[in-house]
């Protein structure tokens, strides 16, 4: 019996990534079964096992995947020199979100399903917590760099902006899905007249 | 037999609405039987169904209550004269996410829940967008005297303001539950920081 390939396992793991995705995207974590991912995939139930052994580590693997997109347009954005406005980096952030949410069956649908999940599964959470502790990490040391450059105040928390920038891209995603009616043109518009150099928006000192 | 008063029958709607909202943050949407609600609601079966009949009434109905404290926060904000600055319409709004985050049934995690479910189900993102385009609206009013009182650019898009604002505050949630480290104080110097009239930082003009 030929030995299976390196590249033959990569191969198999994504199919069934891509299966999955499909599943839950169209139906939801809780109405797909095993067997439901198993069919899309068209493999055997021996076959599948090999690779994953519950919906928890698909899952796992999902958002590990789709968040891997998004570190490596972070990583992209960390290595420009000088670093980028941090507003251009929110829109290059916002582009890719608009390009995954033409897709029907885009996996940024399956972002805001992981949310939901992690609001009332603690195991879940800090299944997760990490992958999205390292684009919070990603985006607050693009936020540093911004800061070294001279585009933030000195005394401006990186961290602390990093998490608004999250924070902005995913409340962005949570307004399209749920409201519509807004996209990305219009959204940076809001945020630009929003943060407009006018000094009575500014939060007040703590 | 004694009429049922109309306040018997609120009292009781609402013993139910909690009894779902406690179940639903402890164990999610799906996990939870209307068996379950039953029992936690400690009423009997045909008293149950006298006030709902399917889970996602349920959900509707605590999506409706929740997000009316919501738009009593910005009623109060859109009464106040001259407009309070947006940025401590925002501050009102986060202190009032950290209040219900603080208790360990508050109902804004399933706020994160809802939003996952309408991920992938049309119908009930039908069901409740109507809920969220609400609150869209009043932050847009909101907006809208912002830019009446001189706090916008004369040509700011009030709905784009608006759906910031509120992708904002849905974004906070989602880092909070997400990821942690980051609380009300933080996230508004880092959107002080990130606004605070740095040209650099405004999105390119379109």
């Amino acid at each position: 019996m030929p030995r299976v390939s390196e590249a033959h396992l990569a191969a198999r793991r994504e199919q069934i990534i891509e299966a999955a995705t499909r599943c839950f995207v169209r139906n939801g974590f809780h109405q797909t079964s095993m067997q439901d991912v198993i069919r899309e995939a068209g493999l055997s139930v021996g076959a599948f096992y090999r690779y994953f052994s519950s919906k928890a580590e698909l899952i796992r693997a999902i958002a590990e995947e789709k968040v891997g997109s998004i570190l490596a347009t972070l990583d992209h954005l960390l290595e420009q020199d000088p670093p980028p406005p941090l507003a251009a980096a929110l829109a290059e952030l916002l582009t890719q979100v608009d390009a995954n949410l033409a897709k029907p069956d885009g996996p940024v649908r399956i972002a805001v399903q992981v949310w939901g999940e992690a609001a009332h599964d603690p195991a879940f959470a800090d299944l997760i917590g990490g992958i999205y502790g390292r684009i919070r990490a990603s985006a607050s040391a693009l936020a540093e760099r911004a800061r070294s450059a001279g585009q933030l105040p000195p005394q401006a928390d990186p961290e602390a902006v990093g998490a608004v920038m999250v924070g902005l891209v995913q409340g962005y995603i949570i307004q399209r899905v749920l409201v519509g009616r807004v996209d990305r043109e219009v959204f940076l518009a809001g945020l630009d007249a929003l943060i407009g150099h006018h000094p009575a928006v500014r939060p007040p000192a703590p």
